[in-house]
């Protein structure tokens, strides 16, 4: 095994150029994100990606997997970093000296990764503002073996350090895209798809409404819903029950229970 | 109306009061909890819970919803306050003028208020750590009309502003109980009611699983899912199909996948 880089400095720029991944602005500029977890990493070594970066604290106990990650990111080229605790935590923003963390290129994100033919369902959401919430999306998604999962409008940033971990790895295997709403619909209408949402508009009950694949079951932001044009888009409106007081679901609970729904009726 | 009384200072004790709140440690040795927005402080009073302390800025915009607040707290004998808007800040750690608040008395949650014949369905969480993942299992609780969240063993504090604000309200209307493991088995086995758990040993197809109310429906730990121990004493066990690389759903979207699955099956 190829020797660790050793940095001990908080000002060194690799350790800076990290910690400015968690600011969306610099991810952006620099295409980059950060991830973190041994467990996650290993996801993400497993489904084919491997960081430019590696980081962990000098000391770290050993563990085969950090092993495995280690050989893999040298074996592609990447760095591997060994940080002092502190400069560790000045990335992670946290006090973990077992903590590890990577820096990943972010994926093409056209809608183009899509491939509308490769599973029953495709989700979509619509200005998702929480970053927990779109990452529990990606794992749902992962979960129902969508072919993908399609921001629309205004969504929070999918490449956050809080959707990646809330992904549980989901963000590396679930084909992202991205599009305004406008361009989203010219895609859809150009092949196959059955645009679906929850709608308190003359729905269907979702458990007899009549799905089929391509599915784009799509959901809207979390305090005011789908825009009323994009409902009035929408091939099939559905509906939950709600038997309690409240009017509404959790948006990525509504997401996973008619996400289920379609897969045990099309797959 | 009675007029309201005035608080600018920021240590003025019932500003600190209800700052302490936040605090787990506090609100255990008070009894009470806060509850903010005007939308869930309007989901507590039309359910019949109206606050001790009402809190507001001075010169927030008037609306038809805070009157009848203000009206309905000061009938029942309870304090409305005028804060300046950095003692507001304080306790609500958000810079938002318009913000209200209110102290409420936390509610019984001894398993007496779990009444097994009142719905198909209990929810029961165990060692749930997520405070946002306990108010989103509210709010489903609520929606698919249960008639109540158990928690068992070490769960995230149900009074916590964060739980309370993902539930949606739904603090205000969904019975809790909290107990031991030992004390809920003893307590669910004095009557009816089959223990249904996600499993991933023997398990029932969850489209397929012979239901039966009262139908309790268990879900563990975000990290470590149930105890095996706790498995063994499921009636039913039952698994969720995972059609991607991930070997579990997020805690709260896995109990609302099953609790309308038994809901659709046993209402």
């Amino acid at each position: 095994m190829a020797s660790l880089r050793r940095i001990s400095g908080l000002s060194n720029p690799t350790v800076k150029y990290m910690r400015a991944l968690r600011d969306k602005k610099h991810r952006k500029r620099e295409k980059r994100f950060l991830a973190e977890g041994l467990r996650l990493l290993t996801d993400a070594r497993e489904t084919g990606h491997v960081p430019e970066i590696l980081a962990m604290a000098e000391g770290r106990d050993n563990h085969p997997l950090l092993d495995a990650l280690i050989a893999d990111t040298q074996a592609a080229g990447g760095e591997v970093l060994e940080l002092s605790e502190a400069a560790l935590a000045k990335i992670t923003g946290k006090d973990n000296p077992q903590a590890v963390c990577g820096v990943f290129g972010e994926f093409d994100t056209s809608l183009d990764r899509i491939d509308r033919r490769a599973a029953p369902l495709v989700l979509v959401v619509q200005a998702m503002r929480d970053p927990g919430n779109l990452g529990t999306m990606l794992r749902t998604a992962d979960a129902v073996g969508a072919g993908g999962l399609v921001l629309i409008d205004d969504c929070a940033d999918p490449f956050s350090v809080e959707t990646v971990r809330a992904s549980m790895g989901a963000i590396f295997t679930v084909p992202l895209g991205q599009a305004r709403w406008e361009d989203f619909r010219s895609w859809l209408r150009e092949g196959p798809g059955q645009l679906v949402a929850a709608s308190l508009r003359k729905p269907h009950d979702y458990r007899e409404a009549p799905y089929e694949a391509p599915c784009f079951v799509m959901i809207g932001n979390e305090s005011r819903g789908l825009p009323e044009s994009y409902e009035d888009e929408c091939d099939l409106r559905v509906t939950i029950p709600m038997l309690g007081r409240a009017d509404s679901l959790n948006a990525s609970v509504a997401a996973a229970v008619l996400a289920y729904e379609v897969i045990a009726r099309l797959r």
